[in-house]
């Protein structure tokens, strides 16, 4: 197997028809849309198959039980501000929802879901004001003017949504006739107006305009939108924004970007800006400032990033800690920063083709993504502790939460960013999977699944993915019609041991990286991948004083976790060996574990973290102690 | 020294005239007064000047330009809600103030001081209403409702406040014709009109009123006073306040105060109302009451406190963690939290007599009482966290701190409960040394200070404490009077080895606990305390897990912590041996420190903890890792 390579394929070209949620104009890989890549069942088919069938109606109803659509009704009636509900952001949620289901529409072709689309669109349009402004919380008699609270008021938070809702529709239904596209156009032709160069030198206190208008930019080829994301990415760290309690670190305004040494402040904002700062580095050629983001990326995954790959340390002001500051028991790891923390390494993936953002990615999908809804994708973890301490009581079905930090999985919070946002991610799920530069198509995340696209020079790379990944470790990639290109196997960082294996070729060592298979394919040809699930055990950088002398166990992607539903005690007590050598058996681990109370040692069940909290109170923890 | 013996004297009797903060009707011990017991320099007696002649000042100004005080001219203008500036509590903070410059002109007789507080007194009672209402921020046209916002509006909280400053004042000079006491009692009697068993069934968000109201009680002798306050201790848990993002855990509307296991939610609330059901658990002979507090004490202290006896986990709710969460470089330690868990143990102790009471004192007055303010009393510590990880910057001595919790000591915060309340407990610390009995007087904390009381049955004691402590562990106590009683001495839980010598009599080991010695005493004769002084090495609990294989070291009452100045490096690179040997020269102990990084070990300077962040931006810990 002399030709697996461990280099990098040359720049790609973008393609303007790609269905995905992210298409830069260049960059050295190229995205595949969920046209070209299709997931079957399986981890990620199954979860997707609940988005679609639960959780979309799911928030929907909350939608309206909570009064955010009917905003949108009151304000086309002139009846606002009187009967207003939800939080400042609350438009957002619908921008979101609607985001999620024009994936899901182009997933499916759902006609049911189209109706709905259509349906909440109008509504979302009737609201709009003839400038453009739309908003329902903001500019009417009895409210507060325009963008006179930038610091808290979300006003281009929310239009940022509105973009990328537009984008995703657009993009999966070109040409549509439901008007949201030219909606979205008037709402950012306003924001440049207000906000350009000769506007008001000003931010938005939570960082997502800036992604939704550099993808629309992009979309559309309008540049005057990729300008004024850049604007807006440039003008944080001028202190245009009040200093308040938490600080200007909070929503990024103390430092200039490219200034900056690392993400800091609220991990939401933090992640949504650095995306949209890539964005604009790479549609700009900005070297400089793409390196920059490449430097914070670092830092913060070294330092400030959960073994889960959550971000966020802190409750109060949903922030990143200080370097090493990283509490079990009162992480925050909000399910909205993971999946901002997947946006900002997909980008720097896709500009860079460097598989350790990809390695990045898969952690943060399997440890926090996935940990944050139930399984019947009904109830949905805000934050995602690593350490819980006290059991925690069921949630009412039927409330909405008032405590996002809660460690339970809700219904609804009186903030629900993340129901939303998992259902977005999920239902879009197959663009982040795989891309393509000239020479071939690249595998980032296992999942059984169907590839095919067309390469610049004509050929077609088609296969199938078969895998029951991440039970298992064997990925067999199926080709399914002839064509020479280079077909790239990302090697996550922890697979040591990997093996690929080519036909009957003998199976070949495959180091953490890429490896690049290039060959005249021929439909029928079978690669198998195997990576070592054997559970591995890990000990923290001495620094992280959180999680001094104790343990974590790991399972190819999956964090594990002792729950004490299987240790038959609090985890309070539990004591591991401080060498010690976990087993597995049919894909279950155990481990042996002392009870400090008892002193009786057991092998105990680890379980995926992301399955936690699904039997009932329980106490848990990822780190255990070894004395 | 047979006359040496460690069981407690007898049940004391009460003297309504003792000029204290807190006076029960009945108890194991009787405080003694401020004109009882006078600090000279030394330790406390620098931090009373210091209080005296420079933070008081400071808080008036600040209560000025920051518009507080003019609050009361615009009420009594009927100018309001126009131009009222501060939180909804600004109010309390003024009669924090009028509260501390009642102990200081008790303590001092300083006229300047007295007109100021007849001033103050004068423009709060203008804003009195007819009813007795007092308010700023409530009840005029404009303004919410009187107690329409009883979760957040801290209308009853700042009564309490009014009501311990008239009550400081009533004791430190009975009769005077200011009218604090009258306009008190006319805003309490409304109180007891409105929230009596036949008015609403309701608690305010923050408990206070409850303390306020027995200590009026106690002082006026109107037993319906202590009722209401009984009623409001009795009425929390009953979930008269809503749900709200932090649990109703946060104000202790979750379970009735007899019920609870432990303290939790917002420290200074738990503290203040558990202050106040000591109170009325006294006066009403509720024995079941006292023995849930102690309970609940007992646990607070073993699982919920710090080493350097702050509370308060949580810097989002300001709260109580769970068991066992003690997170270092978060922890909140509000000092106003320290000084509620002083009234707490204060009380306690009063009522039980046992020394484990005032040895948490002792640790909370040293290590966090001491800490939050700078050497010159303008500037305070809002929170004192345990490990600073990152260099603070240094405080604009002229701004208003939005940020309650950085690290920083600020001269005042938008927030700034905690430098009026550190000012009313430095006024009135003499109040907190030491007690009486039937049989004689018990010296609880050492410092160099003056006692004379009369006893029960005619006998005066009469004696001078003159030490160098914490310095020096030498304690050398001179009786000034003839006369026959019994010196109790507590022995600190941690002063293993002290001895206690009656004139040229052998001394005698004292075991931790209270050392009682009855003697004729004769003007003249000596007792000498030898408190041990050698640095003490500390582990932690196995289930404290953020500071899991780190060391702490104290010396007598003080806490030590390591700073970057010392150390020449971040402490982040700091290794303690497992097994350190530290040592003291004149005071100041060295360990033997390695850094991380270059390996290199050597004998650092550990500092009081309470002296840390007075040269320059730095990091520091308590807790020091081993490996």
């Amino acid at each position: 197997m002399t030709d697996i390579i461990c280099t990098h394929p040359v720049l790609a070209t973008a393609a303007s028809s790609v269905v995905a949620p992210v298409v830069p104009a260049r960059g050295r890989l190229r995205p595949l849309g969920i046209d070209e890549v299709r997931i079957a069942d399986g981890f990620w088919g199954d979860r997707q198959r609940v988005n679609g069938a639960n959780t979309l109606a799911h928030i929907e109803s909350k939608l309206e039980s909570e009064g955010w659509l009917r905003n949108f009704d009151l304000a086309a009636a002139d009846r606002l501000p009187e009967g207003r509900r939800g939080r400042e952001f609350s438009d957002s949620e619908v921008y979101k929802y609607l985001e999620a289901l024009a994936w899901e529409i182009g997933r499916t072709d759902d006609a049911s879901l189209e109706a709905r689309f259509r349906a909440i669109v109008a509504r979302v349009a009737a609201a709009q004001e003839a400038d453009g402004y739309l908003n329902t919380r903001f500019g009417r008699p009895g409210q507060a003017p325009r963008w006179s609270d930038l610091e808290w008021g979300h006003e281009l938070y929310c239009l940022g949504h509105l973009f990328q809702a537009a984008v995703a529709r657009a993009r999966t239904r070109p040409g549509a006739d439901d008007g949201l596209l030219e909606l979205a156009m008037r709402a950012a032709d306003l924001v440049c107006r207000e906000f350009g160069t000769a506007g008001r030198d000003a931010i938005c206190g939570h960082a997502e305009v800036e992604v939704g208008l550099a993808e629309l930019g992009r979309l559309t080829g309008e540049q005057r939108f990729v300008d004024q994301a850049g604007l807006f990415v440039e003008r944080h760290g001028r202190h245009t924004l009040a200093d308040i309690e938490f600080g200007r670190s909070y929503y990024q305004d103390d430092v200039p970007v490219r200034d900056a040494e690392t993400l800091r402040g609220h991990a939401v904002r933090a992640n949504y800006l650095s995306s949209a700062a890539v964005d604009v580095a790479v549609e700009n050629g900005d070297d400089a400032l793409l390196d920059a983001l490449r430097r914070q990326w670092r830092r913060t995954v070294e330092r400030r990033t959960y073994v889960t790959g959550g971000q966020g340390s802190h409750h109060q002001d949903e922030a990143f800690g200080d370097d090493w500051e990283l509490p079990s028991d009162r992480a925050y790891s909000e399910t909205c920063a993971g999946i901002g923390s997947i946006m900002f390494s997909w980008r720097l993936l896709l500009a860079d083709g460097d598989p350790r953002y990809a390695d990045l990615i898969e952690r943060t999908l399997f440890n926090v993504v996935a940990t944050s809804p139930a399984p019947d994708g009904r109830a949905f973890y805000y934050a995602n502790t690593l350490h819980q301490r006290v059991p925690a009581q069921p949630a009412d079905p039927d409330a909405t939460s008032p405590r996002a930090h809660s460690s339970l999985r809700a219904p609804w919070f009186d903030v629900s960013c993340c129901p939303p946002n998992v259902a977005r991610t999920f239902a879009s799920l197959a663009a982040y999977l795989a891309t393509a530069d000239d020479e071939g198509v690249q595998v980032h995340q296992y999942a059984a699944a169907s590839v095919r696209t067309t390469l610049p020079d004509g050929t077609v790379a088609a296969f199938d993915v078969s895998t029951a990944y991440p039970a298992e470790g064997r990925v067999r990639v199926t080709i399914r019609e002839d064509g020479e290109w280079t077909l790239g196997l990302r090697i996550p960082e922890w697979a040591d041991g990997a093996t690929v294996r080519f036909g009957d070729e003998q199976a070949a060592e495959a180091i953490p990286g890429t490896v690049s298979l290039h060959r005249a394919f021929q439909a029928g040809d079978v690669i198998e991948l195997d990576l070592p699930l054997a559970p591995r055990v890990i000990a923290p950088d001495p620094r992280i004083d959180a999680v001094r002398g104790c343990l974590v166990v790991e399972r190819g992607p999956e964090v594990l976790a002792l729950e004490s539903v299987d240790f038959g005690a609090d985890v309070a007590e539990a004591v591991i060996d401080s060498a010690p050598e976990p087993t597995e058996t049919d894909g279950q681990v155990r481990v042996r574990i002392a009870n400090r109370e008892t002193g009786v040692a057991s092998d105990v069940v680890l379980i995926p973290y992301h399955e936690w909290a699904q039997r009932g109170p329980s106490t848990m923890r990822v780190w255990i102690p070894t004395s």
